[in-house]
Formats: C-alpha cells, sequence, structure tokens
C-alpha cells in the first residue's frame, strides 16, 4: 500500500507539471479538433493515427466539441442512426418460394467505411456501416429458410460477414475477403433459432467492430413465439479518442436516447428485446431493468427461460431474450449496472402507458421529448410452450 | 510486441525520476495523511478531492497509516460494521396485519454521508451509510407482504432507495430526490421471491455506491425454503485515494475480517449464503468456495437450483442464493478467484465443526481469533421443492 | 471529456518526451534482453525484477527476441508443452482396487520453478510446472474412486497441489505448505462428476498461476458420458514483462498453435471439450466457436446442458464442457471473442474431415502444417441421459 500511494501521488504530480507545460499545445489542437462544418464524406483528410489504430490504416480522424450528451440531442439528418426507428424494425428480406416449398429470404448488406456522422450530440465520428447505420439492419427469418445475403463491399478496405449460428465453412466471412468494390453471396439455412450477432470479421478486428459493422439477425422457430411487443437492443460503444478505451456507451447507437426519447410501451402487454452485447474493448456488459424483473432466455435458443432476473451480465458477442411485462404505469429505467457505462449514455427509459383509462391509450408522465408513436392496442401474450431448444 | 516494451520502459523511467523528485513532498504529505486522533464526524475539515470525484462535491478526506490487514485486526467499535452480527442478522420489520389479512412490514433506514469509520486496520474513510453501517441492514419479508420503508435522510446530500424488484415507478427511488433532512416513505408488495439488493441511486451513481450506501432485501417465498444456517454476505470494495480503482476488497464490509474469525458452521449443517456483488468500478466479482460445491440459485428467483459449481461470476447487482453442506469438519477458505480482490482483503474462512463428538459441538481446528458464537444444534436441511418460480 | 482529452494530451506529450531520453537506456536494455543462447536451468542469474514480482522472490528474467508469433512455429522440442500431444492425453494413473472393490488411482505430480521454456516463437520464459509442462497432465477418474497423489516440490519455492471438487480440509492444499524438497500424499473420494482446476495455492498466488501451476482433474460419471471425440482446452495467458498484464494468451499453452495445426475432427463425430479458464489478471475470458453452436455443461456438474450457445464467458476457475458436431467439412475458427486475447494467440482452427468421401477420412482443405493425426472412425454419439447431477 504505501509503495502504492507513492507511485499514485507521482503520477499525479507528473500529470500536474505536463499539462502546465501543455496548455500552448493543447490550445492549438483544440483548434484543429473543432467541429467540421461539412459532414460529407471526403473533406476528412485521412491521418495516421495516435493509440491502438494500426498506422498507415488510414483511420479518418474524430472531431466535434464534446457538448452535454444529457442535455442534448443529436439531429437524427446527420445522426449514424435513428435509434426509435431501429428499435422495431425487422428485415425479413425479400421472400419468394423455392421448388422444394422452402422459403428463401434475400438480403442485401452494402459495407462503407468512409462516413462521418454524429454519434453524439457534437460528435462526429468515421463510423464503417452495413446499409448505413450502427446498427447494421436486423435480419430475420424463421428456422429452416434459405438465407442468401447478397453482400457488396462499397469500402476502401476489405470487409466480410461473418455470421454467428451453422453454415459451412466458406459462408463464415473468415477467410473470404472481400476487397474494395467486392462482392460475395453468404448462403445458408437459417438455424437454430435463436438471437445472433452479424459482423465483419477482418483484421485488426477491434477496428471493424469499434468502428460499426455488426448488426442482430434473429431466427424465429417454426412454431412462433407468443405476440408481443418486439425490440431489438444493440449494446455498444465509440472510442472517439482512439486510446483503445470507449468514451461513449450506448444502447442502440446514440448515447443518452432514449432518455430523452422514452420508448412507449403499454401496461401488461408482454416486451421481448433482442438484446446483443457487441461493446469492444470493456470485458463485460449488462442490463439492469427497474421495478420490474425479466425472464431471459440466453441466446434465445431455448422456449424456456433460463433464469428471471433484472440484471444479466454479457461479455462481447453474448445474447439473448428478455421478456417482461409492466403492471403500472409510469416512467421506468433500464442501464448498464456498470456505472460508468451507464453515465457515458448507457441508459434508457420505457414509458409505460395505463391502457385502463378511458383514452384508451393515455400516457401516464408525459415528457416534451416523447416522441409520437401512435398507441397501438396488442393482444395479450400468451404462456410459453415448453420445449427446449438445440438438442443435438 | 518491441514497442510495447518500449513504452513500458518509458513509464518506468518517468516514475524513477519523479518519484526521487518527489521524496521531499511526500514525506510531508504523508504528515498530513497521519492517522487522525479523533474519529468523531467534525473533526475532518471538506476538501476538494483529486481523482474521480466531483469537484466541491465535499467528499471528506481518507486517513490513517496503511497498517497490515492480514496480522491485524481492526476495533470493531470504530468499525463500519460488525461482520459477525451483521452475517445472520435479518431486520423482519415492524409486524402488523391489515384489514385485508396482508402482513404490513415497517422499516426503518436513515442515511448519513458524514461519518468516518475504520474500514481496514488504520484506515478511517468517510462513509455513507444506512443506518450506520456497510452494508445497511438485511431486510426481510415474505412474498405478498405489504413493505412500508420510512426512509429519513439526515446526510447533507440527496439520498433515494432504489430497490431491486417489482414496485411502481414512483416508488422505485430515481426521479424522487430526497434532499438534505428530507423523509419518503416507500410501499410495495414484496414480490417476486429472490434476494435483491437495495441502494441509493442519485448521480454521480459510483460515489454513491462506493461510500456504501446498499444493503441486501431478502424476500422468502410463501412456501419457506428448507431449514439452512442461514447468512447474508455482500462483495464490495473501497476506493480509499479516489483514482476509480478499489484498494480494498471485502465480504461484509472489513477487509480479512473472517480470516481472524473464521465463521464457525456445523458439520452435515445445510448452510445457505444470500449473496450480492455491489462491488463498483471491476467489471465482475466471483465466490470460490474451497473442497466443496454449493447450490447456485442465480437472483435467488427459483426453487430449482441452475448450476453445481464452487465458482460463480457477478457482476454489479448480480446476487443469488448458495447452498452447501460440508461433511467434514476443519477450516475452510472462501475467497474471489480474482487474485487481486482475494490479496487485497475478499477472503474468509469457515470452521466446519465436528458434531459427532461426545462435546456435540466440538471445534476441530480452533484458532486464538475464532468468535465465541454457541453451537447450536439445528434440524437436517430437507430436499427441495421442485417448482421454478416468476413465470410471466 | 475534455478535461479526458486534456489528460490524455498530457500523458502522450509526457511518453515522447521521456521516449527520446531514454534512446539510450533502452538500447543498452536490448541488449540485456536477447536472446538466451542455452535454455538450461541454471544458466539464469536471479535477479530482482520491476513490476508485480514480489521483490527478492528470485523470478527469472523472461528473454528472447519478439518475433511473429502468427506466422513462426515454436520448436516442440524447447516448447513449455505439445499442444497437440496434450489435447486428447488423459492420464487415469496407476489403477488397483482395494479389498472394498473401490478403484484406487494413483497420480505422481512434480513441481518445478527453474525451467526456462519456449512459450512462443522466441519468448523463452521461466516456467513454474508440474510435471514438466503448462498446463500439467490432465487426471481423469470415475466418480467414486479413491485418488492418490503423490506430490514431490522440486522447485525452491514453496507449492501446493489445490483441487476443486469435494475434499477433507487437510487435502485441500492451502494451509499445508510443502517446502523445497518436500513431498505430500493427497488423498480423496473422486466426488462429484465434473470438470475441475488443480493449482498451486501459495502466496503470492498470482505468481504461482501466472507462471504455470495449473492443469485440469475430471470426475466421469458412473454412467458415461457418449462416446465422443474428447479434447481438453485450457484458456491461460502469460505476462512476460511482469507488469500484472498479459502479453500473449493461449488455449492450451502455446499463442495461435492450432492456427499452423489445426485439430483435425470428423464430420457428424461428436466432439466434446473439457474447457478450463485459469487467466490470470484479466477478469474473464470466452469462447466462441464459428459456425456452429455447442451444448454447454456449466462445470460439467450435469447430464442436462444449461445452455445452446456459441459463446460463454467464464472468470478464472470457471469451466464446463462443450459438445457439438459439425455437419459441413472444412476449417472453422475458435477464440475468445475479447479480440484482445484472440490478436495475442489465443485462437485456433478445427479442420473438419469429410467422411462421406470414398478414402473414409479425406481431408478437405489440408494445410501444410496440419499435424499428422490417424484418420480414426469413431460411432456416433448417443443421446444424453436425463439426470441432473449434484443435487444436496
Amino acid at each position: 500500500m504505501p509503495r502504492r500511494r507513492f507511485w499514485l501521488l507521482s503520477v499525479i504530480a507528473i500529470a500536474i507539471l505536463s499539462t502546465t507545460i501543455l496548455l500552448l499545445s493543447y490550445n492549438n489542437n483544440n483548434q484543429s479538433l473543432a467541429r467540421a462544418q461539412d459532414n460529407t464524406n471526403n473533406n476528412f483528410s485521412k491521418k495516421n493515427i495516435v493509440g491502438g489504430h494500426t498506422p498507415g490504416y488510414g483511420i479518418l480522424e474524430t472531431s466535434g466539441d464534446v457538448l452535454d450528451p444529457i442535455s442534448l440531442n443529436v439531429t437524427i439528418k446527420d445522426a449514424v442512426v435513428d435509434p426509435m426507428k431501429y428499435l422495431r424494425e425487422f428485415n425479413y428480406g425479400r421472400v419468394s418460394e423455392l421448388p422444394n416449398g422452402t422459403t428463401l429470404r434475400e438480403f442485401t448488406l452494402v459495407a462503407s467505411d468512409d462516413k462521418v456522422k454524429e454519434i453524439s450530440p457534437g460528435v462526429f465520428y468515421n463510423v464503417w456501416t452495413f446499409n448505413g447505420t450502427i446498427p447494421g439492419p436486423t435480419l430475420r427469418a424463421t428456422e429452416g429458410d434459405l438465407i442468401r445475403i447478397n453482400f457488396i463491399n462499397n469500402g476502401s478496405k476489405s470487409h466480410t460477414i461473418h455470421t454467428h449460428g451453422i453454415h459451412k465453412a466458406e459462408m463464415d466471412g473468415v477467410f473470404e475477403t472481400i476487397g474494395a468494390g467486392g462482392r460475395f453471396t453468404y448462403e445458408f439455412t437459417a438455424e437454430p433459432f435463436g438471437v445472433f450477432p452479424y459482423h465483419c470479421h477482418m483484421q485488426p478486428l477491434e477496428e471493424h467492430i469499434t468502428h460499426g459493422l455488426y448488426g442482430v439477425y434473429i431466427v424465429d422457430p417454426k412454431t412462433p413465439r407468443p405476440p408481443a411487443d418486439e425490440m431489438v437492443m444493440v449494446m455498444n460503444g465509440y472510442d472517439t479518442d482512439f486510446d483503445t478505451e470507449n468514451n461513449f456507451y450506448t444502447v442502440n447507437g446514440i448515447p443518452y436516447y432514449y432518455m430523452h426519447h422514452p420508448i412507449q410501451i403499454e401496461e401488461d402487454r408482454l416486451v421481448r428485446i433482442y438484446l446483443v452485447n457487441m461493446l469492444e474493448f470493456d470485458p463485460i456488459n449488462n442490463f439492469h431493468l427497474h421495478a420490474n424483473l425479466y425472464q431471459l432466455y440466453r441466446s434465445g435458443t431455448s422456449l424456456v427461460p433460463h433464469e428471471y432476473t433484472d440484471m444479466v451480465t454479457m461479455s462481447q458477442g453474448e445474447r439473448g431474450i428478455l421478456e417482461f411485462k409492466y403492471k403500472f404505469p409510469g416512467q421506468y429505467m433500464f442501464h448498464a449496472h456498470k456505472t460508468e457505462f451507464a453515465e457515458k449514455g448507457w441508459m434508457g427509459l420505457f414509458l409505460v402507458k395505463d391502457m385502463t383509462s378511458s383514452s384508451g391509450g393515455q400516457v401516464y408522465n408525459s415528457t416534451p421529448t416523447a416522441n409520437n408513436m401512435a398507441a397501438t392496442v396488442y393482444s395479450q401474450g400468451q404462456p410459453l410452450a415448453q420445449k427446449r431448444g438445440g438438442d443435438i
């Protein structure tokens, strides 16, 4: 302990000395980091980057004055994703039937790596995306469908699509590098049922992940899960100063977004979240639901829940399905129970609407930032089937 | 790798240079950090603190020469908690019956934030507490009871009580800030059965947690679990130099306490631990039991165990019930299997007493520090009911 | 955020200044770190070590130019282990029958701490081993057998054997320190069935672990698990510069080994992996299987799987059994889904052979580094018994 304190004091003293010395150079740096006036693709000069990035790998520089992300909203037109649209949007592909009766679902995913988008108020970041957003589109199919993903690499680097799930080696997106301008068609049967990440698997992997090349792929069981208000949540982060530590943490791409725009759900209505952790650098992430517990289906590969809780811990690539109902109207937080992640953006709100009031969709505790989603009346959730999935 | 070594050598060299320079100032600092002579509330002047603390937030300075925590004991009268008393103490509240037959349990929790207590031999820390101890009292009820918590904020900062479990939005202790001197009555039905943390939810959250505002809340199933020697264990840490890294790790508030004071249990007697992880800053914590395995009930929300193991990993807010019996007398360690945590205090001993000897409670391997708990003869544990809890 | 950037720039500036100053001393250091010409035991002088090591504890200095571990192979004769031999080697002990019909299995484990072995191409490290390898030999028995481990400490430090599982206090390898040259006989009944780590439990624990004193102990259920191609995988790391951070991550002792030497398995043949995490310093480790999912039996103490997934997270000492079949031939990765670990060596390949071709064992996608393991035809895996293990 005394030695530890000794070192600590040393480090503090060095930092104080050096910050004094550095005041001049910092002021200069600050100007060069000033917010870019134009967020189109080509007016960012490529530079070698300090920190964890491969030298000469051509990473675009992050820009932006850091504004207060709690009190300000991003402008959706510049943002890397519209989190409210992303939340409940499922892409079922272009559907046709093969001669043998199998359903074919065709998807198109286009990779790019030169966009600069707003990821937090005032912070513009070089995003690498599938179809222009972080996370990429949610692909959805039913067990046994034939999946065809037409992959177009419009980026300047090599990229691939690696999907968790069962498929042939040559469809795994690891050794089949797709160069700039290249194309590849991934084809495989949707199996098993569950929730899976898909992501680029090119080296250096942490750059392709931390810049945003991932999304969610859902395989429904043949007998569908009970009706529910379904949504997708991806936990991620952004390392905007390239020091291999995240500066922002989010669910669905933008820090604090669902604090400004609470997710409206209905009293006594089953909610089902497809949750995936794609956080780079940090060893784990987690999900805490307030004033409630959820049934947790790890990896989504079972029809009987593994646990009834309000906390789940996931390392990168882990995922699950969370099911719950709120029986009281009001506003409820959900967030990482790793305090640092929560306080750097990974928190949100559910706004539970009182469905028993005369208006049939009265907002209990309205907020000025609440989005104007229509109050649809859903049917009630049903009891779960008693089948455990994925037996060999 | 060569670059990494290069940097490492640089950092070492800087540290060596600067520690030489700092020898003078360190000696001065050391005197100002000397052990306070009087540990009452008001003789610590409030200062702005370096490190992770909010500037001007009024954190009291930690003091004390760091003594050898393995060879020395804390003095219980100055200590932040009596871990042996805390271990098996359950607060069932003031009980009455409502006209509709429901059991009402009333608790009083008083927050304070100005106490300075001994958390390890010679180390005095500004503790923020519920009812004066870290962890706060263990609240216990049965599923379906009405819980009423009279909360009195005697601190100088705002505080709340956020309980994991099911309740109304306005009872969640998040948006209803209770200012200095304020009072609030939390009321909710105890559901579901399980083990839960309660904690202050004020921002900046990591300060309210790392200073000690948390405890355990147990909801028993209506059909009680089988008889057992029941105990509560909370895993926590202390960041005494405010660098957002823990300097001490403990189970039940004081590092190494149960190494000096082994927990006496009985051969072949079912032990049930209600385990909660409230460790701030570190991503995970874990619990290893020596020479035995335990049945693990994650979150305590099931009556059938999830796993039979000697290791469980929990991120902050995760918890569970552990059940086991020792069939051989003797002394057995339990500790974090994260070596750093164990070696900074998170380790303890079970002393399993030989119940078959003529004295009916012979201590197999006595230690001079063993506490003088009476050897009660309990009845044998019974088989577990086959009900899975918490279905929606 | 601005303050964070300020500090970051300060730290970078200090490092730039100091590295310039240090160029001279670094060059000198580099020569003293040059690869040792002779890797026998005694020509390394003992020095006090910087970083996390106990002063005067006599740790041998790591040596070696760091070569490219991806493009180069270790020479097995100098290596700390032959990972291909280790993979499928089970030590069932010297077997005899006691008068009461119990099977006695006797093992001999010899600890040493003065060997210097190649752990990655060009990197020689002071390894502390059981029977000369990292990991030590895999001990295997059946539930109910009597285990006798004759432990010989040929090291210069004290060591013990601490086995996870059920046994008497005096067989736990914690308080019974075995000094240099000492011997001890551990004796206990093999219970319960499952997969367990064994490791030295001497303080400072992280040194005994990080230097290599661990292995795997398997207890088979009385009714054996279905036939399978069984293998053992231990996840570990090496801190070669003693800064309490790992420089290399591996499965089975040598970074990238199974990338050069893919593990040959057969199409449609059940594979069973006994997986143990012994990684020191990092909070968690994990295991991702490509293009497939596995049935996960946490701690190996159940005959029904806990989860069907391609990702499991384990903190130190956690372990499990993984079962899967590949239905398509080809080459498939398995690796940590913590990118840093993967890119520092914790990755490997399965080479799934096409068993339906005329040759009866055709290698689908041969590599020049593939090992020459004979293609044995195994019988098909059988359905799992429906018994949950480990009930109290």
